[in-house]
């Protein structure tokens, strides 16, 4: 069950001067960085809110590592922007398959590594009206070391 | 100061068609519609969780009334997708000044009506690395009535 939104994915040309906008437009704080080789990007996630179901909602700004990445050859057509919108879930394996079985295409055969160790995929934008769809399950939160 | 996404808008063709496809897809329930006859839409909040400073994070689906409003002319351009994102404030007047202030176009001279009473202003996606965002100071809990 989607039980948050997880995050909002942006592209970006230059992520270091997109990271500046936002901490000094509205205060946002970078909570997390990393590059995904695989997803060809280089990201920072700043932390927004905590959610009802013990998560929290983030943006997600992308700066593409290569050209031919996914979000490279998106910046490449559509310019910076909003790229994809992620829901929150317990169990992205069941809710995956779940949606496959309604017949809207799920990008990966298995989730796959996404930001800060979460497990990831994507449905198609065409069966999801236009909008670039991500299934989040978080990394399980460490227990404290006692 | 901006503590939540408060919303991620969405331009669709056919409002109930794209309403029927987020309850099928994941069971997103409709929480609120209406019809915005200043901003040229029809549409509908889905309520997908609540968030850390007494708020809630919705799905706000966008139907044009109307092809020369905003998003109808929007919708011409681009096909279906995401249209613009939304931060919460409590106070929506003092943060479109501060941020005014900084150079970001604020496209209202004072904020107007959104959805559910609330007061929304919008900056200019130009200035913002590509991102339509809005701002918004959800209307006041009506105290129940005993």
């Amino acid at each position: 069950m989607l039980t948050r939104i997880d995050h909002i994915g942006i592209a970006c040309h230059d992520l270091d001067a997109t990271v500046e906008f936002y901490r000094a437009t509205y205060g946002f704080e970078v909570f997390h960085t990393e590059v995904n080789e695989e997803q060809g990007v280089r990201e920072a996630m700043l932390k927004i809110n905590e959610t009802s179901d013990g998560g929290a909602s983030y943006l997600q700004l992308l700066e593409p590592t290569r050209e031919d990445s996914a979000v490279g050859k998106w910046l490449a057509k559509n310019g910076e922007g909003v790229h994809h919108i992620a829901f929150g879930t317990a169990d992205v394996d069941t809710d995956s398959e779940e949606i496959r079985g309604k017949g809207v295409r799920v990008l990966y055969d298995e989730p796959r590594r996404g930001s800060m160790g979460s497990r990831i995929t994507f449905l198609h934008p065409k069966d999801c009206h236009g909008v670039l769809t991500e299934l989040v399950t978080s990394a399980p939160v460490e227990p404290s070391e006692h």
